[in-house]
């Protein structure tokens, strides 16, 4: 620890603190980080060790909006010892790879060109024999982009059945279940279609928990869920009788062992594979919190798992930084606080905003009148909602500012106006499209001997 | 640290943490822990000696709900240097004490009594002179009883007043500014009339970071707040031709400098006098912590300053209690992360139950699932919402249990009904009344090895 920081460079240090969060989350950095190639071609990779040399062919296949920079990244390790191999990535996130061809397909509803990439991958991963290595990179909306629909089932017939629920307000780990038995690729596909073929992902996880089998909706790694799971959950929302014929059929004839079921946790064929998260908000934030400690700060890590309504959530964080302050709980000053996550908006007005940019000014109505205490929240995707700025910054004197500019804060946090609020004060953070996510940061910078 | 406690253990674990912390805010524990008398007839209290030879005499007085065992304890502590006194507690919170007057009035509506013990103390301050202590006991519940308009406003014309600021959301600053201008006893008003004496106040905080000009309305504390204040708050939300003729003409007199301000803060009249917090949520957060400690857990105090709304703030600890125990931030297993404050409920349904509860309940949904993690949730008075409950305990096996019972969790949260919810799986926190409050405590305890 180094001498207190000054409350005036509070801000100075926490945008630091967020950019080394954010490159931590960098898909390019994050595989090298984690991938390096040993002399005599030896491949470690989340503290594991694949002999190239024993191999035929290394190929790699994958899909998700940050996967073409994470194949870069592959090939600059691997070299020539890729063979090839194909990804599909959102439109506009494609990178020109040498060996690795990007297919660009349409997110977050699915179209034909996901339908033809993903048939591309499974034709690769079908030609793939014992001898073969597979790497799946895989990070955010890959659920959308690996799009094999089961046979006799059309891509529309899908996304009826998905948006149906949706719209009943199923849960994420319903969705999945449902969705991994009307897929080739999702719920362990890939890894079947690979099979006998050992198979290395990569995951850059955008999920809270990191959950292997949400990322992407689990295409490389075992599905617990069963085909009677999905029955019972379309059943219980009172869907059954309203998906489409053939996915209704699909599932019957599953639930009564007429289908194959998605491979299962223990299923021999995952044995000799393995999966290494690459990136992820824990990553990002332990990073930040070295980058805090090197700036002088103390430095504690709350959370990766935050979620909760954005304006409630940050007056928990409020407290926690007052806390900090007055007694030197959880940790005493010069402290940084992070955590992270995905947090909600219930909107209640027509204003512009995102949900970091909400809990910053929820947090700025908190702090307000307390010195020494700054509050960023920020999304590791350089996108807040419908904004060009990623989040923004907030501290005891914002609301004041803002109020001494005619704009009173709890009026803007009424109306989900936070943008126009922290624009006008010149407190929005824009990073720009960063290319990657791992959610969402926040970060408590709390001085030494306050303002 | 000992070894680490089975995950069977938790609950036991929890509930003798939370009544370490409910044993630390015990009114008389509270008082005996800050006060002690030296040979000599030293009295120290806060870190600070008082000669007790030098005054003539030394006189309590004091109000709120937990001020007879305060005064209780200090005549124990001071036998018959104890010359006598008077407080005024809440209808049955009174206790036969040997040298003070024990008066009670009515809660939280203020009424005659309240008026008639509050003039007690005044007449008593008044003959005070120079050569007298004045030790003042203030707890939570003191504002409604340390009742005495000034003169020529009558108590209806005030509660009238306080009744309209109350309807139109104003805050609890914004009421007390006013507050402290109708009356003789609130804003300093105890200290004018004991001066020259000096004042040895002590305090049990039950409000939100321990303002002591919050607490009681601060009747020994200097007031920041003026007559234009009061004016200003009355007129912004369009009160000032609705209150009553004689508190209109009052604070317009202040305004205009006719009337004697209340004292403010560096007023020499503070000086030689003393303020000691010797109960609060933080401190009773500091014994719960040194007890989980003893017990094998690591320890870790997020914020004794814990608002916003329960359910949400639930989703926030319980996003930490995973992460602890999935990665060991921010601490390693096993933990007991503990924090304070007093959220509140926004009613949807006419269910039964309390912020703890409705916490607990909100937690025992976030938490399914997950082995090893304990919530606790419960008010230090023993009181949660209109219920004979503390509050409730749960797990990641609370919502699965509720469910064999034709229990679904989310319904009961849904409703505001977690009363019932918690009812039936016997996992309601029943301390019956402490007789004190520090607000609430939440604790989250994490198992070392976890289910």
């Amino acid at each position: 620890m180094a001498d207190s920081p000054p409350a005036a460079s509070l801000r100075g240090d926490a945008l630091r603190v967020l950019h080394a969060a954010l490159a931590a989350a960098d898909p390019e950095e994050a595989v090298k980080r984690h991938l390096g190639l040993l002399p005599g071609g030896r491949l470690e990779a989340g503290g594991r060790i694949w002999e190239l040399g024993r191999f035929r062919r290394v190929l790699a296949v994958g899909a998700g909006k940050a996967t073409a920079p994470m194949a870069r990244a592959l090939e600059e390790i691997l070299g020539e010892r890729l063979d090839g191999g194909t990804i599909v990535v959102k439109d506009g996130h494609g990178l020109p790879l040498r060996r690795i061809a990007v297919r660009e397909a349409a997110h977050p509803v699915p179209d034909g060109r996901g339908v033809q990439g993903t048939g591309e991958i499974l034709d690769t991963l079908a030609a793939c024999g014992a001898e073969d290595l597979v790497v799946a990179l895989i990070s955010g909306g890959a659920s959308a982009l690996l799009t094999a629909p089961v046979e006799g089932i059309g891509l529309e017939e899908k996304q009826e059945t998905t948006r149906l629920l949706l719209a009943c307000g199923a849960t994420i780990h319903e969705m999945n279940a449902v969705r991994k038995h009307l897929s080739r690729a999702k719920g362990g596909g890939l890894a079947r279609a690979a099979h006998p073929a050992r198979v290395l992902t990569l995951v850059l996880s955008d999920v809270v928990g990191d959950d292997l089998d949400v990322i992407g909706s689990g295409p490389t790694v075992p599905d617990a869920s069963r085909y009677a799971d999905a029955v019972a959950i379309l059943q219980r929302h009172g869907l059954w009788d309203r998906i489409p014929e053939a996915v209704r059929r699909h599932l019957a004839a599953g639930a009564a062992g007429d289908r194959p079921e998605t491979p299962k946790p223990g299923d021999p064929l995952f044995a000799g594979s393995a999966t290494v998260i690459v990136g992820s908000c824990l990553q990002a934030l332990t990073a930040a919190a070295r980058e805090a400690e090197a700036a002088g700060y103390r430095s504690l890590i709350l959370s990766s798992k935050i979620e909760g309504e954005a304006r409630e959530v940050a007056r928990a964080f409020a407290a926690i930084g007052r806390e900090c302050r007055d007694s030197g709980h959880p940790l005493a000053p010069p402290a940084c606080i992070l955590a992270g996550g995905e947090t909600t908006v219930t909107l209640q007005g027509a204003g512009r905003g995102g949900r970091n940019q909400e809990m910053a000014l929820a947090g700025a109505i908190a702090l307000e009148g307390v010195p020494g205490v700054l509050f960023l929240c920020a999304g590791t995707d350089g996108t807040d909602g419908p904004t060009d700025a990623a989040g923004a910054v907030a501290d005891g004197e914002t609301a004041g500012r803002g109020r001494r500019l005619g704009l009173e804060p709890r009026d803007f946090l009424k109306r989900n106006d936070a943008y126009t609020f922290f624009d006008r004060l010149g407190d929005l953070i824009r990073t720009g499209p960063t290319r990657t996510n791992v959610m969402d940061v926040y970060l408590l910078l709390v001085g030494a001997g306050g303002a």
